[in-house]
């Protein structure tokens, strides 16, 4: 029985140099030695450090981005060899929970320099800027940037398998000749091979000379792939079907987001973190041909956060009366009961009961039956939308009575 | 081609006396005359009066609520024939649209007198008491209930298919005995069959005599068939699976209501109104042994409202930069400048333009694609959430620049 | 007391030719005459013809597509004068409601000739095609794309205030600049101002030349004033927050879509319909310095169909227990019964009963107080998670009974 | 700098019996001793027995939960002193985490004995059951309940601050009356304070002798002060009021459940387990009088899981053509990519190009730009909604190529 927790396939520590750790490494190539095997349709954690192997601080200055040596980047954790998988078949990755390390509770934004790496932006904002983000529970802030506080829609930039030794010479040969037609621009358009800070695992010094010279670059994503997609959306509970190209599927995983947005338009943008990944992994047999695939696809999981609050304030009644009387489970008394907290909560803005008794019945409040077994109380609850009204009635704002008129009343 | 509209099963008027009209009736009774076919897989309109077949007037009395002859109701439309229908088999009704008469844009909702009706709460508010609902668009607002607006999850209170003899004889004695046993209280405990303003659609006066004795009042609903279930989401798209007992199925619907609340504890507390309902009926042969089907079932539709608005503001961005150059369909350029148009607005709170270009890089912002086509602007829109900010940036409110710190920079 | 509807503040025939009616113009010009005069707050009907103004027919052809005349869309309804507006502020618009013709249920989308009109992959799908799509309720299909409905987010394609002569002249400025960089091209990059067919409302002749030959084309969106943007979520409850460039402000609106994707990438290609847009106006004084605006921004309204039906099956339960008794307004004995609809429901499939009790008690099930006050049943809901399940459990398809071992037992 | 994690305010032993841990407790009384002091806003882990206390195994027999001892139960961590807090007050309780434990991924859901405990239907199912659930990420299965999985709605079962000797006296004096009102029953109807196997924290003899005379049960919920009221919706970022009765208020929390349905039927019905609770408490002075409040009210946290995957698939494209040419950073050429892979996965249907890219256009389909930072591949996507095509398109099942007819088309 399954009583002891996931397997890790991979960990990794912050206190070693992440070149040095041969569970990661930082470029595509089908020759990258196997971190590991993991079986077709196992659950396993993964974990992660952040995609520049920590070059940057939990600081205030953002020299550490402004200097950040981009050969070096993105660490990634695999290679890992899943049985079963050959080409042309799909492996079905699914992500079951993403977590910062515990004792690791901050991540960071960056915009780059526009001499070093640069962004979207990087005409109008050519200078460096940092904002670290402190992480408690789901939520995140920062104090780099006040008044701003969300739930992180967590995932990985990047994900993928190994291209074949022809994708990725398709890879060199097209990214190659964009750089040579604008040879006569001041600015990178493309980032070719470039053995300066190779990091290729467990490789001997000549296959880490090969993969120096041969192996893509982590940015960009590319279609055949998927690899540097950031898609924000990638977060618990998604699945993603990616093209296999090697044998063994030879997937990799990195570049953890605690949160992103469309775009992640200062490049370094998202919510960067070190952390653990769980996946899922089985092997759809032929699936490239079956889905006609030429590029990733996903589902996305059931879990993504409103990044705001319920809109509904929610008030408890149980089954003892408004004389102190208490009844053996009764639903309906409870019911009433929590009917009458909502009468006393809006009767503080000035409505008389009626009006609210009113309102209660025909406006879309929600009437749960939230414990029914508890002996001797049943418990039910009410939501009150918050936004049919056109003042805020959320209780850490003072109430204030105002004139609210009356309702039509029979003449007695 | 069908482009002619929907055929209305049903006609009434607001003109005319509901106990008048010969396609409503007031009870349930396997014998109330048909009011007409419905095809097996037809669409058709119904359309339906208020429930108490215009007792309650738009004015600011509640003595039309008090004095309420709760004899005439429920006028329901119908009962009609459905094509195929036998007993045994399941009517599937799907809930395409439900409408107010365009030039009957009001609702009600009351309290009914604890002496004549009463409700969940009569005992702490016996008075009557009612609010009148005007219709606009989408949405209701109350002149007797002030600061209070949302959108109507328009439904039907009442629906479904006649019963046959044996369980409307079972119905009367269940009823009846619960009523023997509580005979000492000063409450009506139940509402036993009364020929008191019986209307029973076309019946001639022998057939209206008997169906006045032995039909069941039209409160409450009964399981067996569900009746005046009262439930909130059975809105627009909602798909209910209904028992048919008698051939034919004999469908009735009324009670309409532009919104309500779980419980609808006033008793006349939905926005009760007048209207027209779109429904598709098909037949699920055998479907109740097919289901183990005691009680009606459903699944409710895709448009729920959330009752608040949405909690982003979306700004828009063209293929226009910010030199005023044009751009042919360039999405790159568009979402640049939709950028452009958030850091605007969130300078104004005091934010440096850094910080907000890093916000918008990780905090879970919507960037969507919107025109693509109208040469030569492309447009693409980005979503800012709302809540995951402290103070309030919605566009109804004035700016107000606060003391923002600052973000991580470099050294220079 | 606003009892008798909404005033519509223009009707349209579909009957006449759009260029001979009044209150329909086809190009942005600050000297269009006005349509008519909206009060501050006002809430009011516009009725719109589709956007080619009745040049597309409900068949099988798509030979109208193919040699649709461009010069004559999109028909606008309007200018409409905002009372108190002024250069400088915003108008803020509110969408009620959108509804077509309910004796006009139908639309279309159409690819264009590459050769007149064209679109997105026109390079791929040169030739003109069409779809026609019948209404019924919220729900849309078509006989030419078999397998697919769907709930419209209903919308306009265009709406904006006039632009001012400055405006007007900086767009014909930079658009032009484009068509001339290009005019190497054998496509259009641009639709520059072109008096064939054009159509300015109730002006007279001279007027008409000058707008014929100054007013800009509707294609495409321009970031002053947005026009048209097709932001398909500019649906019911939306509030869009509009730049005001002239004195009144001069708002028109116009392409009314039932339903559109992201990009409306065949260019022709939302659901295109005529119909009715309800709208409430009102100006936010000095709102362009206020809110720091360039281009239009928008809150999305609180009723985005899901596209799909809900994903839970509900159950209903009355006050009568399992021996046929009768209990007052009992809502425990409602859940009760309620719980074991479900469980017959789910034995279907080969569950025992202790596993499918143990299941009610974990998933996330959803339990609702349904009707409350109609004597003698109250009637409570459970919602039971489609999705939890991995065999489909939805009503329409017929239950199988499969091996589903057991539930932990105690001994004996 | 806050980079080394949260406090934890208390930590629990699976290996030592929770009777002889200081930090647990079993009964509701204001003299329990404090087991330590939280600051006023501060964020603290707190770590939770599962509320037997270890008394159900991970095993197939539910001979365990046939004996279970219920006088041994509920064990809650606590009670806290929150710093400043009075009677009079409301403390806040932010949820802002639950997990299970790392090494302990299940948890059990029982079926009591009707002799031993019972539940909401055991006169129908009287015997005791149990299933076991294995926690991977954010999902959770059963062995014992085959073909269902589901995203847990982790939250607390119980969590209260401690009565006053006046408000535990109350709860004596009502629950002591309604037993003694039912004295002629064979079950219980409330269960009273019990000395057998009170566990009352650090308490010394003659403490724990007291309390155990006079502490309430903790089974049920109670209107003062929450408690045991199962609520399922309590979840990660969900705000509950708590009044404040005591000095400290002396909080206590327990009872984690990773999944519950409305009601808990089954009574020990959740999906019970050990873990961690992350809390953010604040103190609202004299908030029970500014709330009115008599009962605990609470607000929804912003990442209630849909119990499903998404309803849409994605599709990824990249600014790479369809002639493997890379262009630079265009979103306009992604975005194209990103349809024609659409249009590929839907042919396999036997829809023709045509038909696809009119469907593109005028459903639904949510286009996002994904990530446009990473040179030189803009990266965009496209979400094709599951619901509106009446076969299923999943990606996990086999496409089979249907007769689709055509769209309309131009003679030529």
């Amino acid at each position: 029985m399954g009583t002891k927790g996931l397997r890790t396939a991979a960990k990794v520590s912050l206190d070693i140099p992440a070149a040095e750790q041969p569970c990661l490494h930082n470029r595509w190539h089908p020759d990258v030695p196997s971190a590991g095997t993991i079986a077709n349709n196992e659950v396993v954690k993964i974990e992660c450090v952040d995609w520049t192997g920590g070059q940057i601080g939990n600081n205030d200055s953002a020299d550490d981005v402004k200097n950040v040596d981009l050969t070096k980047i993105h660490y990634l954790t695999g290679p890992f060899d899943i049985e079963t998988a050959e080409p042309g078949d799909v492996l079905v990755v699914e992500i079951q929970d993403v977590q910062p390390f515990q004792d690791q509770p901050w991540g960071f934004t960056g915009v780059f320099e526009k001499a070093n790496g640069g962004g979207f932006l990087d005409e109008l904002y050519p200078k460096a800027a940092k904002a670290i983000w402190d992480f408690e529970g789901i939520f995140c802030s920062s104090r780099h940037i006040p008044g701003v506080r969300f739930a992180g829609l967590i995932h990985p930039g990047i994900l993928g398998c190994a291209p074949s030794p022809e994708i990725l010479a398709e890879w060199n040969r097209r990214e190659g000749e964009l750089i040579t037609a604008h040879s006569h621009l001041d600015r990178d358009v493309a980032l070719p091979p470039n053995p300066t800070n190779v990091h290729a695992g467990s490789a001997n010094a000549s296959l880490k000379e090969k993969i120096g010279k041969e192996g893509a670059r982590t940015v960009p994503g590319r279609p055949e792939h998927g690899g540097n997609c950031d898609i924000k959306n990638l977060s618990r509970g998604s699945k993603v079907y990616l093209p296999v190209h090697v044998k063994g599927a030879k997937f990799s995983v990195g570049d953890l987001h605690f949160s992103q947005g469309d775009g992640e338009i200062s490049f370094c943008g998202a919510i960067e973190m070190a952390g653990v990944i769980t996946i899922k992994f089985s092997v759809m047999k032929g699936g490239m041909a079956q889905l006609g695939m030429k590029s990733p696809i996903y589902v996305p999981g059931p879990v993504e956060p409103q990044f705001g609050p319920g809109r509904y304030i929610y008030f408890e009644g149980f089954s003892v009366d408004e004389h102190g009387k208490q009844h053996y489970m009764d639903a309906t008394v409870a019911y009433r009961q929590t009917s009458l907290r909502v009468i006393e909560y809006l009767r503080r803005y000035g409505y008389d009961d009626y009006q609210i008794y009113l309102l209660l019945s025909c406006a879309p409040v929600q009437g749960h039956v939230a414990g029914i077994v508890d002996i001797p109380n049943a418990c039910t609850t009410m939501g009150l939308p918050i936004d049919i009204f056109d003042f805020d009635i959320s209780p850490d704002k003072p109430a204030k009575k105002m004139d609210m008129g009356a309702c039509a009343k029979a003449s007695s």
